[in-house]
């Protein structure tokens, strides 16, 4: 019944001894919680979220909806263990491109420990975090039914610079992601970065809600992006954009999250520029 | 001819022995290049900017115009010195209650020196600036003609958490702001925050350049916000808002100031719920 997800670019994949998420056949994404209080950080993020009355729903959407937390047989073999049940955001599409995008120019709450500052601190700064706000975690695009995806290695986007992470971007939302040597074509980015409900106009409705919410702050949280490649002349957009992994979510206390809309600025930037080029 | 301004609320402030501005009375700003070469890279900085014509006179009048550098007797006695001829913003006013807002959630730069990083990592972290993305180095605020100004100490400023900022951000446009027990009565909070030429139209406009601007990078930079106090319901706002200190400004490569704009953002929230109440 549970199965492997396929599609995942950043963070702990399941194999042989290492947990890892799980996904089922009917749309549902099975997230073992985290050690270290983690994973029932977490939890408690998205009970609360859940039961916040003074989410919008159109801020809502950027979220996966969450089924409660239920034990299954965890994916290394060890046995029961407490999963998030969420709503599988990718799987449930055919070909999906996505992108993981880890946001905030630092990845660590002002309250945590001095070790966890530190470690967080150097590896932050061996990003593009502090520079550009945000750092590519992991991206995979599809490009035909013989080439299928592409994907770069995970150490080669570890050491993304300025320049890189445009020509990811730009390389997201191309149809000849495969030649390493051309330039990228950015034959979707009018249908993927553009239009009313694109990348860019989604990116938009997140920055006026961070503008004005303080309920949370939302450390080491990811952008993800989806979507399905159709014709590049075809006008419909199939983009989602979800903010995903809350472990390090802390309570907002009445103040705005200055470090996640910095960097939510600079993506959008980045966006704008290739969408104008 | 020159004489040592009297308004100054955050930085080196000339007196015996220590070198500091000086005002001249035309209307004059005489900055010491500072040692370390924070001068002459502040130097650097206003011809870069004065000589850009990329920048929109809306956004050019949020600087101190630059009218060159010249060497004058330092206030200190030790001779010639170079100093940084400015715009004077304060002096020139009657009775100007003012505040510096020191903006970024880090002060350093992504290049500076590990030293230097570690030092400033030590001092933000022990204020507001990661929290609120910036904090307040210091103010003061004129009562009337009996009571003349009132001033926190600097000391004081330096521990300022989260609701002093609060507190502080009401007093600075309050009648009773000497009264320290009483409730701030915000008596000029619209003439001074509100209206379309008060601080947070002010701080709109700036943001809406920062969300595009790639040109620089304003660390350690500080929103300068001045204003006399005129009768509560007369309709006329005379509040000037200057971006000052540029020793730490560096070439933005093509990417927003994302860690001055999530400050800024944060700041408005602030001026934007005190003007709501």
């Amino acid at each position: 019944m549970f199965q492997i997800p396929d599609h995942q670019v950043a963070g702990h994949k399941a194999s042989k001894g290492i947990i890892g998420p799980l996904i089922d056949n009917s749309g549902r994404f099975y997230k073992p919680l985290q050690s270290n209080n983690r994973g029932s950080k977490e939890e408690s993020f998205y009970k609360k979220f859940s039961s916040n009355t003074e989410i919008p729903n159109h801020i809502r959407k950027f979220f996966p909806t969450y089924y409660g937390t239920q034990h299954i047989e965890a994916s290394d073999g060890s046995g029961q263990h407490p999963h998030l049940v969420l709503e599988d955001i990718v799987s449930v599409r055919t070909n999906p491109s996505l992108m993981d995008i880890k946001m905030g120019s630092r990845t660590w709450y002002p309250t945590a420990s001095q070790a966890y500052i530190v470690k967080c601190f150097k590896k932050d700064s061996e990003s593009t975090s502090p520079n550009l706000g945000f750092r590519i975690s992991g991206f995979r695009v599809y490009g035909n039914e013989d080439s299928g995806y592409w994907k770069p290695e995970r150490n080669n986007v570890a050491g993304f610079d300025t320049n890189d992470v445009r020509i990811a971007l730009r390389k997201f939302v191309s149809s000849n992601s495969n030649d390493l040597d051309g330039e990228s074509d950015c034959a979707f980015v009018q249908n993927v970065y553009g239009g009313p409900n694109g990348v860019l106009a989604q990116l938009l409705m997140l920055k006026k809600w961070f503008e004005d919410q303080t309920l949370f702050h939302f450390y080491s949280c990811s952008v993800l992006m989806v979507y399905e490649k159709i014709k590049p002349n075809e006008d419909r957009s199939c983009v989602t954009i979800k903010l995903i992994d809350f472990a390090h979510v802390v309570d907002g206390q009445g103040v705005i999250d200055h470090n996640f809309l910095g960097g939510l600025c600079s993506l959008i930037k980045f966006v704008s520029e290739i969408l104008d080029n």
